[in-house]
């Protein structure tokens, strides 16, 4: 039998947050709830990659702040993201003298971070546990896809990484957000090739998580205020609702993705946001905000990625991805 | 007061182990205990990359079949490599209907694995779980520094990248060895920027986390059989052994490290062996066998990892390093 949804007795919760994005972002629904606004996607840096390190270094010590605590109150950070050997984390680890788990999940990775977390703290390993994640337009292009200054065309199936970066402090005790349970994914690859059609690659993966999920814990959609996919996209989106209920399970009326709903007007984003920083900035500005106001009480947070790299796509290599999830109560 | 050092109350257990290598890797002291001895590193594949896939995925299945299991008696993977977006690990797990989480720690992924494993069997989470790495000499060396076909000389300073795999299946019960704590590791960063330079580089990061152990434990050095780093190699080691000895922890009657005895003839391997698969390698092959027959009962197995990558070696950046250590009983 099955069984890829664990419980977190204990309910560590989530006790405090801190987000950073793009201005590009903070156009868009999450303008209102990010909480430092950048005016300059460089951030001040002379590299892309500079800056989404930076990005990270701040939301890890924002979310330490709003919770009160210093730095040397947490015991463990978990993090990860969509570079080369997930530098970003590491190297804004390496400004924190806390144990580090380098995770990588792709697009994946904020619920990745916040299993892990929860169950270091859920065994009792662990008190404060940060998750973190982030992502950059510009450093993403030239990690998956194009340098920009080739301006390459960008197709109608593609999304765009959002700059931008969350993180979520995760405490065994406090005012906060419970982390329920989590569903852990299975690499799911569907054989798309096209290293601008995220949102088709990774729908599957999503749709796999999210019918184990309701499968194992017998629970059903209306039991949710929201399913928060990462970011499929709006073509993504459709394709997982499609594949849902194929399969007799009608997500639409709970569905939202991170990615559909983060940029206001779209011009060159086409089906949306993408990127480790897309799930991560919303879930830690906007859906933390409404969840502690009580607009949200139950969320089922489902953060997708592919685990794809120059490399394997260079060598005619289809797309495998993963969606991990985790329940969030208030 | 810090507390890096958790404990697993309930002993999670390596019940299988099972390894490959290259035929480099084979001539020298692994040779006996490697599962499957390769006579070409390409493995029937293509590609490096697709060799290096296709050595986890062996090792993976090797594993499961040690332990007179099937792949569905397997709850998660947990599994990195050295790659861009750890592909090796993500492409194996593919093979795989189980539930995967991708960890990135360099060339420390195998205590990092174990860690991670061992808190989600301990935790209750999980029965059974796969950690598992590897390497490849070629694909690792195209990755980080130059791809083999240019003929760049290596300096004296520089190791090499094993080309091998190993995988250890945890258990929540049954015959093996016990993993009793682990020490998490913080990144250290001491300034090194010379990429052929490993060793000097982590050695740091290895003595910040022997020093945590046994301040931590209070445990002595000759309370342990052996104390194993991953892949310091020759210079390596000799800086960790100054490092610690200058803090007053004498550990040169208990240090081994797996770079430094991997091979036997040393030609243009210089420090000795070092990648993911060092230690995966002389772990699960070697020290497992040594363990099981009684030779060693009680080990503390300490891998290292350089994170860095070739973007920010290139933009003048330091390379940071970690170290996770678990302590393994018989």
């Amino acid at each position: 039998m099955e069984h890829r949804t664990i419980t977190f007795g204990h309910r560590p919760r989530i006790i405090a947050t801190s987000t950073i994005a793009g201005p590009k972002e903070c156009r868009g629904i999450i303008g209102r709830y990010v909480e430092i606004a950048l005016s300059d996607d460089m951030y001040g840096e002379s590299t892309f990659e500079k800056a989404e390190c930076k990005m990270l270094t701040t939301v890890i010590d924002g979310a330490i702040q709003n919770a009160g605590l210093g730095r040397a109150d947490v015991d463990l950070i978990v993090s990860g993201d969509l570079l080369n050997q997930i530098i970003s984390a590491s190297f804004a680890a390496r400004e924190f003298s806390v144990p580090f788990l380098g995770v990588y999940g792709a697009c994946s990775t904020m619920a990745e971070a916040l299993a892990v977390s929860a169950a270091f703290i859920d065994g009792g390993y662990c008190k404060r546990v940060i998750a973190a994640t982030g992502s950059h337009f510009a450093s993403a292009e030239r990690q998956y896809r194009y340098p920009l200054e080739l301006g390459t065309t960008r197709p109608p199936q593609s999304q765009w990484t959002v700059t931008g970066a969350g993180s979520a402090l995760i405490s065994d005790k406090g005012d906060g957000i419970a982390i329920a349970s989590a569903t852990l994914g299975r690499v799911v690859d569907f054989g798309i090739t096209d290293v601008n059609n995220m949102g088709a690659a990774m729908a599957p993966a999503a749709a796999d998580t999210i019918l184990a999920h309701f499968r194992e814990t017998g629970e059903d959609p209306d039991s949710y205020d929201l399913i928060v996919t990462g970011d499929l996209g709006a073509l993504g989106s459709r394709i997982l609702k499609d594949l849902t209920w194929e399969k007799g399970l009608d997500i639409s009326r709970k569905h939202v993705d991170c990615g559909e709903i983060i940029y206001n007007v779209i011009e060159d984003e086409f089906q949306g946001g993408s990127g480790a920083g897309c799930s991560a900035v919303v879930l830690n500005s906007y859906l933390w905000s409404k969840m502690m106001g009580g607009s949200f009480r139950k969320i089922l947070f489902v953060a997708t990625g592919a685990l794809l790299s120059p490399v394997s796509s260079g060598q005619g290599e289809s797309i495998p991805c993963i969606a991990h999830a985790v329940t969030l109560i208030r």
